[in-house]
């Protein structure tokens, strides 16, 4: 099933952090904070929206094993987890993969916002004019 | 169980585009993109961690019906999907939520790292000096 010039389908077994039927877990390469994980199907393919069912319930699963395993070994503040769909969306390897991204109070200067940032400068809209921001 | 004060207690049912037991999705307040749109537990509670595994797959079933309902609206072409994880993460409203946000090609001058952006000015980390980044 692995493709040939796919990073994902190259695995070294040393890197393995978690592993079951159908996805494992290993460091992010680029790392944007101590820890920062992907959660990496087995099977070759792009999009989140095509993985079956067994294998979205086993990355659930991987996330959970995933936040264990940082909590204990980084104690971070918190997490971002998230999925790049397609290039529009930042998806630059086109093998399923999520991130897992521990993060520690400071780590940036104003962290609100979170997962809104894949917009570049849309982080903090909402929560800079309104308290009410939905981050 | 809904709590006095938290925005996502107070349901406004014409919001309301997809409803289930255990959760529901209507659009961010403040989107960073056309079709941002939340999904919601109907149990105030704040971290992701802390969700029952029905309360998980309830999420995963919505985030496939949030996809189909955002293609036949606005027929994005790619997505982001994810959850900011205590305020250490950005997470700024203390009720489980999880983003689905619909990209669109040349929405952000470069969309490359997506999720990475939580980590404001490492989104292009990896993927600028090694074209094997991992977004």
């Amino acid at each position: 099933m692995g493709q040939r010039d796919c990073p994902f389908c190259r695995v070294d077994l040393e890197e393995v952090i978690i592993d079951n039927d159908l996805v494992f877990a290993r460091f992010d390469r680029f790392p944007v904070s101590r820890g920062h994980l992907l959660i990496i199907s087995k099977r070759h393919f792009a999009d989140y929206f095509e993985a079956s069912r067994e294998e979205k319930m086993a990355i659930l699963e991987v996330i959970d094993q995933a936040k264990r395993f940082l909590h204990n070994r980084f104690h971070p503040d918190g997490y971002n987890i998230g999925v790049n769909i397609g290039e529009a969306a930042g998806q630059t390897v086109m093998h399923l993969h999520v991130h897992v991204i521990p993060r520690y109070t400071g780590d940036v200067p104003d962290p609100r916002g979170g997962i809104r940032g894949v917009i570049a400068g849309r982080q903090h809209s909402g929560n800079l004019v309104n308290d009410q921001g939905e981050a």
